[in-house]
């Protein structure tokens, strides 16, 4: 499961202090913190209420590539700041990185196909379209379809493109979930494509998130969930991955598991 | 989720002393306890070593009966005292139970298909011929479709057929517990029976069996698994079982989840 760690992240409030402080320590602790407790990317996002996202998203980049050379993915909402982060990471020599993210809204189509086009990046692909999220797991699929069609279309290949059939809160509705999964399904049975998720959205409202989150990971990878969107160095949540990747095989002989047990660090 | 509380079993050792000494307390106690704990019918099992099966489970039916009206399940491998069991939980005025199991095995047939024709008792189907474990999920489904063929044509609804995929250790194959997330696929995707399983082989030989289990079961969970044998007093467990039932809109509005918070005993 390729864990794309989350927490270089603006809109966070210790993150946009670091930010916002050019507290390049903090901003390296994080990414080398995440890097060991077993991302496989790194999430990189400018978005600090206030600021100058394209100077602050470079900034982020200029740090993080300066103390390792793992992939990154590119997070914004804001095309300028795509485009530059993209560049910058290609221009520092670093690997392609993912852009986070397509979906079916027109104004991101117009913004991220170009730069898949030109830099065949990752990218992940929500399923929401002008119209918001569909309610049903065949109208999510339908969107799903038409990122596929123009991400391949731009000549990207299948496997690049990651599919997140989103989620919204249990609290809300009981069927939430379901559709969600539903969806992925639907998207594994039906593109070469990938899937993940970040889908901390569904214990929203609701206590002991951390148990409704672990469990709804480990309910969705045996639908076959090929990445997360996630905070590693969250315990727990890493305890079930473990244990994921052991159960599903991708981990020989369990030996991942056995390590992270003999550390102490499975809950 | 239908709960299948596993824990009145003459093969483990203090439940064996319980038989031996004719411990009523002992028994009614651990019935009890696994109703508070949410099963939804128990596994009754005489199978002491050295035993009289057929008078200790006779025995044990009797006490059960005697402090609750739930489901039973009729668990043994002796034709004699499955007959003998399932006529007195009738003969007591009991609901019919479930037998525990019939497989693709030839003398299992002989012996338990009558008493599904004769009946009705809903009943767990093993993935498990004359030749042992199929080793791949398409010939586990086949003996589930030989199994699904005769029970139904002995009269009983498909829904009244629990298919078990079986599962074995993932520490001595790490194939395994894919083959049985397989195998319930096939199941769920062609055949209209339920489905169910004691999954804990899947962690044996390896260290925090509990973390394992539980996460192998929220990933069968996802799949569609409609029933479970366990140990409902496990409290790990539990928590993520009442968190399944929360994300798979079994518990509206999450009333069981929360109830469960306030009691304190999600972990």
């Amino acid at each position: 499961m390729l864990l794309m760690g989350e927490s270089i992240n603006g809109t966070r409030k210790q993150v946009a202090e670091a930010i916002q402080a050019r507290d390049a320590e903090f901003i390296k602790t994080l990414a080398k913190d995440q890097i060991d407790a077993g991302a496989g990317l790194l999430d990189v996002n400018g978005g600090v209420a206030g600021g100058d996202e394209v100077a602050d998203l470079l900034w982020l980049i200029d740090i993080v590539m300066g103390v390792t050379d793992i992939q990154l993915m590119v997070d914004s909402a804001n095309p300028k700041a795509l485009d530059a982060g993209v560049q910058a990471i290609i221009d520092k020599g670093g690997k392609v990185p993912f852009i986070n993210s397509i979906s079916g809204e027109q104004p991101r189509i117009d913004a991220v196909l170009p730069l898949i086009e030109k830099h065949k990046c990752p990218v992940v692909g929500l399923c929401l379209s002008d119209e918001g999220i569909p309610p049903t797991a065949e109208d999510r699929f339908a969107v799903a379809k038409q990122i596929f069609d123009l991400c391949t279309g731009a000549g990207l290949p299948a496997e690049d493109l990651w599919i997140d059939p989103l989620v919204m809160a249990v609290s809300a509705d009981p069927c939430a979930p379901g559709v969600t999964m539903d969806t992925l399904k639907l998207v594994k049975d039906r593109l070469p494509s990938r899937t993940t998720g970040g889908l901390s959205n569904v214990s929203f409202g609701l206590p002991n998130r951390a148990l409704l989150n672990r469990t709804f990971v480990a309910m969705c990878a045996g639908l076959g969930l090929d990445g997360l969107i996630v905070d590693v160095r969250n315990k727990q949540m890493m305890a079930t991955i473990k244990s994921i990747e052991a159960l599903r095989g991708e981990d020989n002989f369990c030996g991942a598991y056995l390590k992270a047990h003999r550390a102490g660090i499975l809950e």
